[in-house]
């Protein structure tokens, strides 16, 4: 008898999703004991249409009430779909916060995660002094003056290839492996009505790196620190150095590049 | 001892509220039993603060889930109100659905409701086959194919003066002095991300005027019914005749004009 590989087993045929979220329901995208995740719902929905558990993998997880108006992720199936019929029957049966926008046969290789090579994130805060409802869920309402000229000053220092360690809370951060390098391409300030978002785009992140940056920068346009402290809290590496991270629902995931 | 007058008696101060809601959670803008309404929550937060039962006056109702970006209230009060601090204390106490974002003193004959002179209403519409989840309480998802063109045609037949009682469902139809006449000015079609708006520019609206109409150039878009029947629909003043209502979410006061 022949003992099949671990590659004739595997499933064998890959399907990406686009996804858009509204967070504000959520734990977050992945799947959590007692929590309903997006990750999760996709995965029963999936289980419910196709009969078959399958594993869904995203470009990276979101915290709760952080929003996507593009994740991506991709599963295997022992079993060719029928791609127009499931994305129908999905969007039928998730609830409408959360919408797949695509779904399409993807390489055996491709994997939402590994494969990316970039993402964007915009962050968006409310300036006016009274915050329109329709933004209540998806911007941060600074109730501090900010001094934007300070904030943009501030912002220009995390442009480039750093260590951000001193930025990210990593539950990798033993791992030998791990590497807490990246480089922020753009980070734009950009206004918007009400206020202004931040436009962050980078190789990749780590975990909660955008809001540790945000929270940051909110201390600095605040008079809290100066700009030029920046360098040193990179250098130090030490996370209790940088500003505690800005709320979740102010932050969307826009775009991920493969 | 002489008798006061109701004249003498009544409220000297008279003030002026520009509210933006979310109407999402709400039973409409008027008080009604049994159900949370926008207006009595706005009477019960300055009950609190000035310690006043106050009538608040809106430039009129607006439906269960129906939003406004800026709906105008008046209220009188016996006293002279500090009106920054009883702004403030407002938002303070008001849910986050619901925000003034102005309150200013307004002349004694000011009347939100009979001093108004026009209002814009916008009405929005999803066309993408897979609607976003940020919009999907805040414009309505055509799931029909909707032939766009014809519904513009049939828009234009609405812009000018016209007998509205076939648009209306109206509790006053009843009453003498009831006058159904109105002057819509503008009915402009807009492309919007995902969809289109309809722009309603009018001296004022019936009682559910706007969807009516709405749902009745739906009809019309999906070949339900001709452009040139409106004329009919106008002449025979009978409800029965137009489409049905739109669904509430879909629709936005924009602008009382005084």
């Amino acid at each position: 008898m022949r003992i099949q590989t671990m590659e004739e087993l595997s499933p064998d045929y890959n399907y990406l999703l686009k996804i858009a979220y509204d967070g504000t329901r959520y734990s977050g995208w992945q799947v959590q004991k007692n929590a309903s995740s997006i990750q999760q719902l996709i995965e029963e929905a999936l289980d419910i249409i196709i009969k078959e558990k399958v594993r869904l993998i995203g470009s990276g997880r979101t915290d709760a009430g952080v929003h996507a108006l593009e994740q991506i992720a991709n599963f295997k199936s022992t079993h060719e779909l029928p791609i127009s019929r499931i994305h129908n029957s999905l969007n039928a049966i998730l609830p409408k916060d959360i919408r797949i926008l695509e779904m399409q046969s993807a390489p055996q290789a491709f994997h939402a995660q590994h494969s990316a090579i970039g993402k964007i994130y915009h962050y968006h805060i409310t300036l006016d002094r009274y915050q329109s409802p329709f933004q209540r869920l998806y911007a941060y309402h600074a109730h501090e003056i900010l001094d934007i000229p300070l904030l943009a000053e501030g912002a220009n220092y995390f442009i480039g290839t750093h260590d951000f360690s001193a930025f990210a809370n990593s539950a990798k951060e033993g791992c030998a492996a791990y590497d807490p390098v990246r480089t922020l391409k753009r980070l734009d300030l950009v206004r918007e009505p009400g206020g202004i978002r931040l436009e962050f785009e980078a190789d990749g992140f780590l975990y909660k790196m955008v809001r540790n940056i945000v929270g940051t920068l909110f201390e600095i346009a605040q008079s809290k620190r100066l700009p030029c402290d920046i360098p040193n809290i990179f250098h130090s590496r030490d996370r209790r150095l940088a500003g505690k991270a800005a709320p979740a629902h102010g932050l969307f995931l826009v775009k991920v590049h493969y």
